[in-house]
């Protein structure tokens, strides 16, 4: 394809994405479909020739759009959201258009220095203390798995990278966390039995007595505590875990504590919703992801950390065809992670901060707390309706209890309701498991959800409550 | 910023990009900075109130552009290409658009679809065996991780996840295998100590007679072959190891052969070049990049695997929020590697291949492995410049050597060259180590690199040679 036909195809794909983001709400959240659909569609094998770009874009309308879950749809209230913005998209063009592979600073001088900054203003836009310094990750996944490997080496006197590890590690972290956790600490090697859950109180908060009994156990029984794992924000239902007490008890023990904000730290760039960071100064390492609610595209995962040499000991390798004459003038961040490249993901952000400014971040995470709040209220205003969790911030968890139901016709009861909700096709909610009790889940965070959606949803489940 | 304000910037970068493909010769492939340069023009903090796109868009190109390595540039020579096409940022830019998180079939289901039957392609492309079923990873470093992590897995029959690792697990590579495979055995907590490298022959490639009795070592110690990593095409030298002694060996002792053919991988399209993959039906993991050289943006790194449910099954995580119910039916591609959340990449490999076709796609392998041929005329042209490694497929090994100097000084004559023939701006080629030899790599790739650019790049090197 040269040039002038990228020109053409570009100018006709810019106008169709403007289509798409005026008229995202036409399509349904999430397409009914059966596994295989598309599938069916796509040829068993690759063209011999190369075909034109009004076949493909067609093919693009016609075979992968009917298969998109829309997470930029404003009746989106599932999972979490993973918002983009107009700035973030127009960033990302870019990005692939330069196609710059910034692994090292050498590689990319631009993007390994704005990189810099740009963690620099999250980190100081959400409160967190001067001296730490920040990455971008691709996941909060891979952030935390970081924060396992660190802490292991830290513990062990960086032994572990050389020899192995020990099955004597353990790390702690609440019941509700989440399953990247137990991921992260199978692939370091600390092996699943060694990841201790710590019940959590009527909040879905972490119980700081239990985790303390747990350390003390396990230190007279010979094994080694490495890292406790804190979540501000569980997935589940916004759990907070208190960082204070959490943060003394891993002082006192010499314990890494790794913070898990990966949803919820975007709320703390609102200083009068930043109680939950109390502690978080205790932090050796903390991530939250502006892919998710920070209007930003998917990957670009904020990781921060107060020891950087310790980040970069865990995993600097020094082959002879990546020395640079500079190397100890600069900060190359293929040493502060997995990967090896990376994507210039710096830009984004900074396309972002800049066209929406401190304070219409600030508008974005209030006005979402607020249509959370009139959510609940009308969840309240229904005594069919049981919520099951404390509303925190942007996540509400309830269920249809009229009474007198057993438990598990309510599991059941509820399934039906969320796929009636979800059937709508103008809203999407998922559920999750609160103590063993089935709980919808109504998470706010897309960019244009408004009113009218939190309205709909609510019309929709009062409706087929009442089937 | 609004739809239509969206639109119109969409276009003015649209008109930026293609100007930028027209133009990129003429930036210099790699700026002249010190670092500091950059980070010196951005703001300390973030602005309070949005800034208008004009602002940041000039600020881009005055600010971030004097700072950019054109991976993108003709006269790109160093390290690996990271060839990016027009189709493939026409995708990356409907994959921004949309938005959406591909972690789980539920989450996208034309991307699951799509990815499933791209990933059939590319391994028919290549010439695996039509078992093998793949997923997209970011990296190869990631991809070759997954592969370190299942093998351990299987070794112990599941009981690392659970249990820790033992230390007595061993994975073997070639002594010009990637770093990537240190990172990761370190990561997956084998110990660096278990990493064994075999030697290599006069073409860089592992010599598998030391391989069996470095196993068979290892054996009598009471130590367990895990993992060995086969490369096709070594970083510094594109050496390739012989699969089919490897392959037989690791058959013959039941050892996880991991193949990483991230840059060369490409080549095999090429049905005449195909030979090195030889004995490749033997790996129970294969990883290429088609993210370095085959015209689609970073990042895209294809791992195929022979037994996919022991690839999940060492990922796995089931928690509650994430469950539906059609997982049984479908593939959820976040149990396929490290990462929960998951880019929607597939769109631009189904681009790319439709634009280009399978015809395009070997025409462009072709072409690059005929320049570097034509360059490595052009050095045996000139006896002062001397070969240090078989060239094969587009990368050339070389020095300056007119007789006579030391070692040491060759060393350092061959890096002065090299950096006066960098600051030309008009080319940009790296170094390596080969055996304890200073040696100037030029690796072909890039989408327009053409013959002005290789007699331009011997031009610079005669010229200097000369100095």
């Amino acid at each position: 394809m040269d040039n002038e036909t990228f020109r053409r195809y570009g100018h006709e794909f810019v106008d169709w994405l403007a289509d798409y983001f005026e008229n995202v709400e036409k399509y349904p959240v999430k397409p009914g479909l059966t596994p295989g659909d598309i599938l069916s569609k796509i040829p068993l094998s690759p063209p011999k020739t190369g075909e034109d770009m009004d076949h493909i874009f067609k093919d693009f309308k016609e075979v992968i759009m009917p298969g998109i879950t829309h997470w930029q749809h404003p009746g989106w209230f599932a999972y979490f959201p993973a918002n983009n913005s107009p700035p973030s998209v127009l960033a990302e063009m870019l990005t692939a258009g330069l196609g710059a592979q910034c692994m090292i600073w050498q590689t990319s001088p631009a993007a390994a220095e704005l990189e810099e900054r740009m963690m620099e203003w999250l980190r100081d836009m959400i409160g967190l203390p001067s001296g730490m310094a920040g990455v971008i990750q691709d996941t909060a996944s891979t952030a935390t798995l970081c924060a396992l490997l660190t802490a292991r080496e830290v513990k062990t006197d960086f032994r572990t990278n050389e020899e192995g590890n020990s099955g004597d590690l353990r790390v702690y972290a609440s019941a509700e966390t989440h399953s990247s956790i137990e991921k992260g600490v199978k692939i370091a090697g600390y092996g699943k039995e060694n990841l201790v859950y710590i019940d959590t109180d009527e909040n879905f908060a972490m119980i700081p007595s239990l985790l303390e009994e747990a350390i003390d156990i396990d230190i007279k029984n010979g094994k080694i505590p490495a890292c406790v794992v804190g979540t501000l924000g569980t997935t589940s239902s916004m759990g907070m875990d208190p960082l204070e007490e959490i943060g003394s008890i891993c002082q006192k023990y010499n314990i890494w504590l790794h913070v898990d904000a990966a949803y919820a730290g975007t709320a703390a760039l609102v200083t009068e919703f930043r109680g939950f960071m109390k502690g978080a100064e205790m932090a050796d390492s903390f991530v939250f992801n502006p892919h998710k609610w920070m209007l930003t595209n998917f990957d670009c995962s904020a990781y921060f950390v107060k020891d950087a040499a310790a980040l970069i000991r865990t995993f600097e390798i020094h082959p002879e065809y990546l020395k640079t004459t500079t190397d100890h003038k600069v900060k190359n961040y293929r040493d502060w992670g997995i990967q090896l490249g990376r994507r210039f993901r710096a830009l984004k952000l900074w396309f972002v901060i800049r066209s929406y400014g401190l304070e219409g971040l600030q508008q974005m995470v209030k006005n979402h707390v607020n249509l959370t709040r009139q959510f609940r209220e009308l969840l309240e205003s229904d005594t069919r309706l049981e919520i099951l969790a404390p509303v925190q911030l942007t996540l509400v968890c309830f269920r249809y209890n009229p009474g007198g139901m057993a438990e598990e016709t309510l599991s059941e009861v509820n399934r039906k309701l969320l796929e009636k909700v979800n059937a709508s096709g103008e809203v999407f909610l998922t559920h999750t498991s609160l103590k063993g009790r089935y709980a919808i889940r109504l998470s706010v965070g897309q960019r244009n959800t408004g009113i009218g959606q939190i309205n709909k949803a609510w019309e929709l489940i009062s409706q087929h409550a009442g089937d």
